[in-house]
Parts: C-alpha cells; structure tokens; sequence
C-alpha cells in the first residue's frame, strides 16, 4: 500500500503552524466554499430518536431522487443503478473491487489522482499509464498510442473528467472515441466525474452516461461531497447500467452495512433544493481564482500553467529539479509574510518514474486575498530557492 | 465476494411488507434503543459554514478524548494509538489489510460474524474457524485444539468480545490463555469489542487493552454506532500500540480522505457527555429483553438457547434440519396475528459446511411487547413448518 504523496508533506505543514506560519493549503481540495444550505436543512430534518442504518446501497427516496435528476438528461437510469458509497472514494475501491479480477490491469491516462494508486492496490489491480504533457495541454494522446498500451489482462480504461490534476475537461468526441477502443476490446470505461459541476468558459461536462451502446461498459463514480461543497459528508455514488457489476458492488456494500445516514439526509435535501443560481455563484468564484492564479504563475519567469477547463486543480511546470524537495523546501525554509504554501508535487500523480519531478499540482480552493498571497509566496520561493 | 447471508433474506421479507405483514426484524443489529441525547448536541454544534474534511484518522481532539476515557482503565494510550474508522466495519476491513498478506491465514471461534467473511476476502485472507458448540454453551474450546489448528501462514486469531452471534462473554483467564498463544506463535490477537458496553448479570468486560505484555500483538475494533445506538453514524475506532501496524492502517485511511465529520461531532459529544445512568437503563432493558426471549425460546417443544452474557444476540437451536429454508418460509409463508418474524439462519456464521443448519440467530433488539408477539409467531411457525 503507498503513502499517499499529498499528505507526506503533512508534518512539515504541522511543523510550520506550530511555529506561528500561515500556511495556505494549495495541496488539496478542500474549499472554503460555503456547503449549499439545502444541506444543513436535511440534516436538521430527522427528527427520530433513533439515528438507524439506511439501506446498503442508501436510503431508497435518496436513490430515486438521485436517479430522477441524472435522468433529465435522457439516462434512463433507475433507482437500482446508482449505489450511495462512503464519497466517491468508496466507489472507486468498489469499481476495483467489482470490475477486475487480482493482476488484472486498468489503463489510466497520467498524471492521475494519486489515490487511484492506492485503491488499486487494495483490488490487486496493476495500474498502466499512458502520458498526457503539459507542453499538449494533457489533452489525450493518438488514440493508437492509447489502443497500443492494451494486453491481455487488460479490463478496464479510467479516465477522470474533469480531470484531477489538471482540470482538462475531456469533449464528447474524445469521450466517443475512448468508448469505441471500450467496445472493441471490452472494456470498462470507468468515468471518474466528482467535478462535473466545475467546468468553466461556457463548456458543459458531458458524462459518459450519455454514450449510447456503452451502457453495459460504463460506470461513473459521483461525489455529493464535492458537488455540494460538503467534503467532510463522505457521499458519493457508484452508478452503472450493468447489472452484474452492480450486483457484485452490492456485495460489498452489506459487508460495511450502510453510508453514513444523517449526512444522506444532507445530501438528499441538497440535491433536491440546491437551485442552479448556487451553481452559478461558485462556479463564477472558481473562474476569478482560477484566472487570478494561473495568470500569476505564467508571469513567473520559467513557469508555465496551461487554462484548467474544469474542476477547481492546474498542474505548472516550475523551473525545478525535484517538486519533492522544492515543496518540502517551501514548507521548512520559505517565509513570505509570515506565510509558506503547501503544494502537492507532481511525481505523485505520474506512474512512470521521474515524470512530474519539475511540476506541482495547486488547487485553487482558497478566497483571492489569500490566493494572490500565496502566488507571492511561490514566486519569491523560486527566486529564493534557485540561488 | 460472499453476499451477506443475513441480508440474503431481505427481497422475501420486503414482499411480505408490500402484502401488509408486520415483519419483526430479529435478524440485525439495529435496536430501537434512542441513541445517547449528546449525539444530536455534537451534531447541532457544528456551526462553521464548512463541512470539511477530518484528519484521516479522525479529529484531533476526539482522538485524544477517546484515549482519554479509555485510559481510565489504565491503557496508557495516547491520541496516536486511535484510529477513528467510518463504522466498526472500516476498521475491520483496514485490519485485515494491514495485518495480513494475501495468502495468510486468521484463526477464528466459529459461529462468527457473518461479514468476517467478506472483510477477509478484500484482504485475500484465508478464515480458518475452531468450532464452539450451543452444547458447551459455545465456549471457548480446549487449547491444545486453538494451537492445533495454527499453521505456517497463520497471521492472527481473532475473537469477537462479547459475541457475535452467540452473545458469549469470555473472561480474563480466557483471554489471558489466547494471549499466551498468540505471544508463543507470533500472532496478532484481534478483538471485534464493538459490543463492550453489553454485558449483563453483574459481570465486566475485559479488554485485550488490559493485557500486560500483548502491546505489540492486540489490535482492538470498537463502534461507536454500537455504543451509543447510533448505528446510521458509521463511526468506529482501530485501536493499538503496534505503531508499524498503525501506520499502515493509516495509508488506508488516508486514501479514502476523512471519516464522515459531522457524526465524528455528534460521537464525540456522545463520548464526553453520556453518563453511566444511559448505560444502567440501556443495560436494564436489554436484559429483560433477553430473559424474556430466551425463557421463551426455552419453553418450546425441541428449542434450546443458552443464556448470553453480553451483546444482543443470542443462538438458539431450533427443531428443524435447514435453517436457510426456515426462515425463508417463516417470511413467505407463516404469518401469526397479521406478523411474521425475519431471523439469521446460523448457517452463514459458521465456515464449516452444514454446521448451524438447525440454529438461528436471534436479536432482542424490539420492545418487549413485540419480542413476545415474535416469539409466539416463531413458537406457532414451529408447529406448522413440522407438521
């Protein structure tokens, strides 16, 4: 099992607050973004003594509701396709678990979440790269160099869209593509979309639900978490079509029993409540941090940071060596009024060994005041730790 | 992945519902006792606009007010030995995963908590099961039998304190002589101890915590969803010295980010704020509860069931020769003043083939009002299945 990369750094960070240091968290996603009030209202709703387990697969309303409002976009999905997990985490340990076999072999486009290394591992799933660059603003590769990485072993392609690190938000034509390498050599085509709210410039997430002909091929992975601002609630959803897939899922969610229930009742409630001016409102906050961070970082010398399309990450090339060491270096030894900044260093996210060793992943999560803050913490850190 | 037996019935007892039967669900841990009034206080505390994630392993303070209270017994915890897990469930499945290689093997008392089963597939764990006995009141048996059964890839043995399905109590000497094992053959010592607060008839409880020299070995499972009867909560705890066995527990806690933080709020007042008098009342109820259900589970034709000492649940062996086909027709076909009663066949507790074919678990988890009218549908169902 690997540590994950993002939460090394941790005692550094613990180390530094403990010293009177700000430190500005650009190394996850955990935003300062209200969580929608629709939330705390269906938390406030239960009214019982008693607080029970739901159903494994989540409260029954909860599915219907969840499957009601997917299907406004012509899904077709009913309430048995979509299975609440622990947040999207929980779904993606289940996607693991159901959809490969130990030694079987997922393709992944890097870099990736992190994390992804870890639930595979925990399914006995070997993970096999193929590299997106900054230099082609990690859109996907030819897809002969996608269809090449195939072998015998191999079950399923995953993607995450919009992506987590780099925030490229993948078109339907590219998705259509991707489907058409699943269909022939069938695969899965695992979607990870826990940013589908957060893509930006007029473009709309287009979900691979929306594939025709692939319905027994793919399964999406949500998060109410992230969707809601309301990280700490732990819901999220495995959906799919396929019903033995889903079966097998179930299986391993009456073995852990039941999803947090109160917080289903938040989630059910901001679903149902959660207008799109909400939306609106957080995705215009997102655009301004994102504008203000990545024009920043381009205006440092030998810096460059591709436009993010969607979710709230961006993935910059530094002039470094080692994003390891220049981010533990920022969190020991770098002041800037007071302040350091804590990134997650880009060799995490690659599969392949030194790749991402001079970029960092930075998630725009904190207010403008503090984000410009920070970038003024990062350039006068590349200046300091470059002579 | 094995389907949970208990709920394997579900379907059969959701049609009988649909048709107006009242089903008296005897076959799961979810009592309608309210959960501890400082739960909802915890819960209602929560003012911040945010709901963010925890530390991985759970919050802070919680952590250390956990150590805390256990600490009173003497453990010399500190914060760093608690894990908080999502459910005593998570912490089972992070066990299996951190103490074992895929291969390995975890010697358990049979009858057992039917998801062991599903959390050792997960880790690739092989169970292998000593048999109990209803005759010997399922004690533990003689210990030349528990060494005999040790192999080269036997990792751990793993109890489950009190009970899980017998309601079985075991005593210091009992645990004293596991722990001698464990410590000859360098073996884990695993106690399931969710049920810590259930123990009955003026007996205590004995956590494997308390033993002097196992430091290194034990590793302890609690849930706060048990104790505080808040089993929709998912909150639990792993707890141990080993530090190497804590860190890898950690690398699986940090993947999946967070446990869930408002009802890590809501246990966390439940810990600091519930008095011994909750515990008398709680106790006292269950107690009469039982007494009942097993006078009268004793006082029908061919009916044996050994009175448990904690937990509650209880195994009782019934006149039949197929408990599986029992209880599903006590659901599809046996109804007693407008109400049937759902109960676990003991097939799916026990790894051995056959063994539990004529036993059934029990959970006096309903109102005395309803136990008696169960126990008259199941004394009535007796007589018509056998004749």
């Amino acid at each position: 099992m690997p540590a994950s990369p993002i939460r090394r750094l941790v005692p550094f960070a613990e180390a530094a607050k403990q010293n009177g240091t700000t430190v500005f968290h650009l190394n996850i996603g955990q935003p300062d973004i209200a969580t929608a009030p629709a939330f705390w209202e269906g938390v406030a709703s239960h009214k019982d003594k008693v607080l029970p387990y739901s159903h494994s697969a989540g409260l029954v309303q909860y599915r219907q509701a969840y499957a009601d409002q997917l299907n406004r976009k012509g899904y077709g999905l009913t309430a048995e396709d979509v299975l609440i997990s622990i947040g999207g985490s929980e779904a993606l340990v289940m996607t693991m678990m159901a959809c490969f076999d130990s030694g079987d072999e997922v393709l992944i486009p890097e870099p990736f979440y992190a994390n992804y290394n870890g639930f595979a591992a925990m399914g006995g799933v070997l993970v096999r790269p193929f590299t997106t660059t900054i230099e082609e603003q990690f859109a996907l590769p030819e897809l002969d160099a996608v269809e090449a990485a195939i072998g015998p072993r191999t079950k399923a392609l995953m993607i995450c869209n919009p992506n987590n690190p780099t925030g490229t938000l993948y078109s339907k034509s590219e998705l259509e593509a991707l489907a058409e390498i699943c269909l022939r050599h069938d695969l899965f085509l695992i979607a990870d979309e826990v940013y589908r709210e957060f893509v930006y410039d007029g473009r709309e997430h287009f979900s691979i639900l929306g594939l025709n002909g692939l319905e027994q091929h793919a399964v999406v992975v949500e998060s109410t978490s992230k969707i809601y601002s309301a990280c700490g609630a732990r819901i999220g959803a495995l959906i799919t079509k396929n019903t033995e897939l889903m079966a097998t899922a179930l299986k391993y969610a009456q073995a852990r029993l039941s999803p947090p229930t109160l917080e289903q009742m938040g989630a059910m409630s901001a679903l149902l409540h959660t207008g799109s001016s909400y939306f609106d409102e957080v995705r215009a906050e997102y655009v301004s941090r994102r504008n203000l961070m990545v024009q920043a970082l381009n205006a440092m010398p030998g810096v460059t940071c591709p436009l993010p399309g969607g979710a709230f990450y961006a993935v910059a090339r530094l002039p470094i060596a080692d994003s390891d060491d220049f981010c533990h270096w920022m969190l020991e030894h770098h002041r800037h009024d007071g302040a350091t900044i804590m990134m997650a260093p880009a060799t995490g996210f690659y599969a392949t060994p030194r790749l991402g060793s001079d970029e960092v992943r930075l998630a725009y999560v904190l207010e403008k005041a503090n984000l410009t803050r920070a970038m003024e913490c990062l350039a006068t850190g590349l200046v300091a730790y470059n002579s």
